[in-house]
C-alpha cells in the first residue's frame, strides 16, 4: 500500500450485507418494538428479541468501562454460560449509576420477561441506554411487557419495530443482514449515536443467526469481528456505561457454517452496523475514515489513527472543510508508534497535503466541503501493517446536541 | 480532604503574584514587541527578551510532541550548555513541519540576532508559534530585527509590548511576577489559547529572575514548577509542536535565594501564568478546575482528573450548564486508577450529586449559569492523594474559532 492509494478495503469486504433487514433476518428469532413510556416523547422505547431456537447459544461483549451499568452486570451473569432465550432492551433511560436499586430493576425485568415467556430469568439478557444516574420506573417495564410480547413477529416489520425502539439520539434506525450461499443467515440490529469510542461504542447492538454453533464459538467470532469495526468506531472518545453485543444462534438452518466464512460474514454484519453508527453520530457533518500504513504492527497503526480521531482540533478543521495536516502531524506526534518525523506522509482524499513531513501538495487541491466522506491516509513508511479508525467531524450540532441533552 | 470541602489549595499559594508586570519585572532584563508584518493583520508579532546579566543561565522545558517545530530543535542545541542571552518570538506562524529550509530559518534567525546584540548565535533561543506547515519568510524576519532591537527597554511598557507581540488567537497578554521579602525577582510572560494539552499547552513562555542561580538549579526547579501547572492545563487536550518554556536568570539581584522558596514562587508565577492561558482558552465560558482526592497515589489522581478534562461530552454538558454527573462518572470508569465504582463522590460546586456511586444530592442545587467557575471534586475514598487539572467548557465558539482557523 502506497501512500498515494486510497484506503479501499475494510473488514468483512466482499460480503454482500443487506441493511434492509435486522435480527428477523436469520431463522428461529421473532422481535417486536413498542412504546412502553420511558421517552416523554411517547416514541417506541421497548423492545424484545426472542431466540426459539433449537439451539439457545449467546456469546456477547460488554463496556469495558469500569463504571458499568445495572443492565451490563446482570446480562454478564446470564450470558456466562452461553444460554440465553431473550433480549430485553429499553430506550429512554440507562440505569446506570444507580446502585443496588438498579441491579434490582434488571434482575426483575428479567423475571417479568422470562414469566411471560414461560423461560427461566437467568436466560433474559437486559439492555438499556439514555441518560446515566436516574432509576428506570419499574411500573413501566411491568406495563410494558405483556404489549411488547403480544407483538413478537418473525417478519421484517418485526424486526424493524426492534430496531425503531432502542432508538435514543439516533436519527435512523440501524440495521444489518447477510445470507450465505449456503442458506445460514445473520441478522443485526444496533443503536448509538453519542458516546461512540472505543472498548465499545455507546452502543446496543443485538445479532442473530441461524447458523448451527457452540456458545464458545459465538463468542470467539464475536470479539474477532468486534475487534475490527465496532472498537474502530471513535466517534468522541468517550466511552459509555451501557455498551453491549449480543450475538444469539439458533441453529434453526440445521447448516454448520465454515468458521472462516462465518467470522468475516460476521464482521461484515458488525462493519456495516459500525458505519451506520459512525454515519448518524451525534451532530456530524462528515465521515472520517482514518488509515495508518505501513507501520511496524498493526497496534502502532491503531495507535497512530486513534490519536488523529481523536483531536479536536482535526475534527473542527473537516468541519470547516480546511484540510489541515498539521493538526494531523501534531496528532501523531503524541504517539509512541515507529516513525520518523521527517518521513512522515499525509494524504487528505488522495491529496498527498504532506510528503516527509512538511509541505506537499497545495492542500487547495482538496475540496473537502464537496461530500461527507474523508479519507485519511498517514503513511509511516516503516513496516508492512496497518489498522482503519472511523469518526466523524466536531461541529456546532455536536455541542449543541450534547450541551442540551439531559436538561 | 473530605469531598464536601472546595479544593482551595493550589501549586505555589501563599506567594502574591502581581499580573500587572511581566518579564521586565527582574532587574538586568529588557523586552520589546514590534510589528515586523507575519501577521496580515499588522498586528505586533515579533518579541525580544534580552538578559543583560551578569550572568546568563538558563533552564527550559519543551514539548514531548515528536513532531516538534523547527525552533524547539534550534533552541533545545542553544539551551544545552546552559547559557542563552536572548530569546526572540514571533508569532503568526509556527515554523512547525517545515524541514530543513525551516530549520535553517531559525538557525539564521538567531544569527541575526546574535549580529545585532553582539552576542552568539547559540545564545539566542527561537520561538515561535501560528499556523503549523508553511516557511516563515526571512525577509520579514531580517526587516523586524533593527527595529525589535531599537525598541528594547527594561520597563513595564516594554515587558508588556512583548507580551502582546507573542499573542495569536489570545485576547489578552499574560504577565506574572513575584519580588520576594529579601529583594530577587521572577518575571513571566507566556501565550498560548488554544492545543492546550500536557506535555506543556500550545504555548510560548518566557520567564525571567535575577536570582543567583546556576542553569542546572534554575532547569531542576523550572521542571519541578511546570510539572504541576502548565503540565496540568489541559483545554483540548491537544499537544502543540511549539511549546517551550524558558526561563533565564540574570543574576542582577546580587542575592542567591533559598531554593525551596525559589522553587514555590516559581510555581506561583507558572500557576499563575497557567490559568491566565487557561481563562483565555478559545472560546471557553467556563473555567473547569477537577480534582480528584483521597487517591492511593497522586499518578491516580491525575489520571482521573485528566480524564474527566478530556470529556467532550462532560465539557459540552457544562457549556449547557448541565451539572451531568454521570458523564464524570463514565470518564472515571475508563481509567485504571485503583477505585470502587460504588464509593465514588462527585461535588460539583460543593453539591454532593453523585454518593457513593449513584444520585446524591438533587442537581438542580448546582447553577452553572452564575459564573465561569466550576469545581469538580472527585472522591476515591482509596487514600490521601489528590491532583487537580485545569480545564474549560467545549463551545460553539471553540467550533467556529477552530474550523476557521487556517482559511
Amino acid at each position: 500500500m502506497t501512500a498515494s492509494a486510497h484506503p479501499s478495503q475494510h473488514p468483512g469486504q466482499g460480503f454482500a450485507v443487506d441493511t434492509g433487514r435486522g435480527v428477523t433476518a436469520a431463522a428461529g428469532f421473532r422481535a417486536a418494538g413498542v412504546t412502553a413510556g420511558f421517552k416523554p416523547s411517547g416514541k417506541p422505547d421497548l423492545a424484545l428479541v426472542v431466540n426459539d431456537g433449537p439451539q439457545a447459544s449467546v456469546g456477547a461483549v460488554f463496556t469495558s468501562n469500569r463504571v458499568a451499568a445495572a443492565p451490563v452486570h446482570w446480562s454478564r451473569q446470564v450470558v456466562a454460560d452461553g444460554a440465553a432465550r431473550a433480549v430485553i432492551l429499553n430506550s429512554g433511560g440507562a440505569n446506570a449509576c444507580t446502585g443496588a436499586q438498579g441491579f434490582q430493576t434488571s434482575h426483575t425485568t428479567a423475571e417479568m420477561v422470562g414469566e411471560a415467556l414461560e423461560i427461566g430469568a437467568g436466560d433474559v439478557v437486559v439492555c438499556s441506554t439514555g441518560l446515566i444516574g436516574e432509576q428506570l420506573p419499574l411500573d413501566t417495564i411491568r406495563d410494558g411487557i405483556a404489549p411488547v410480547v403480544s407483538a413478537l413477529g418473525a417478519g421484517e416489520d418485526a424486526g424493524l419495530a426492534a430496531a425503531t425502539a432502542i432508538m435514543t439520539t439516533d436519527t435512523v434506525p440501524k440495521q444489518a443482514s447477510y445470507t450465505s450461499p449456503e442458506g445460514w443467515s445473520l441478522g443485526g440490529m444496533a443503536k448509538g449515536a453519542g458516546m461512540l469510542a472505543p472498548g465499545l461504542a455507546t452502543m446496543l447492538v443485538v445479532i442473530t443467526t441461524d447458523a448451527v454453533s457452540d456458545a464458545g464459538l459465538l463468542r470467539q467470532c464475536l470479539i474477532e469481528a468486534c475487534s475490527r469495526t465496532f472498537d474502530r468506531a471513535d466517534s468522541d472518545g468517550c466511552m459509555s456505561t451501557n455498551d453491549t453485543v449480543v450475538l444469539m444462534g439458533s441453529g434453526a438452518s440445521g447448516i454448520s457454517p465454515d468458521e472462516p466464512e462465518f467470522v468475516q460474514a460476521l464482521t461484515a454484519v458488525c462493519h456495516s452496523l459500525a458505519q451506520q453508527l459512525i454515519r448518524d453520530a451525534e451532530g456530524a457533518a462528515h465521515d472520517i475514515t482514518i488509515t495508518t500504513c505501513n507501520a511496524v504492527s498493526e497496534a502502532d497503526a491503531e495507535e497512530v489513527s486513534r490519536a488523529v480521531a481523536r483531536s479536536n482540533l482535526f475534527k473542527t478543521a473537516v468541519y470547516g472543510n480546511d484540510p489541515n495536516w498539521g493538526r494531523v502531524l501534531s496528532a501523531v506526534g503524541t504517539t509512541q508508534a515507529v516513525f520518523d518525523p521527517d518521513e512522515l506522509d499525509v494524504t487528505i482524499n488522495g491529496v498527498t497535503v504532506c510528503r516527509d513531513g512538511m509541505i506537499g501538495d497545495p492542500r487547495d487541491g482538496v475540496d473537502l466541503s464537496a461530500g461527507r466522506e474523508i479519507e485519511v491516509l498517514i503513511d509511516l513508511k516503516v513496516g508492512e501493517h496497518e489498522a482503519t479508525i472511523w469518526t466523524n467531524d466536531l461541529t456546532h450540532d455536536y455541542v449543541e446536541e450534547n450541551s442540551a441533552y439531559s436538561t
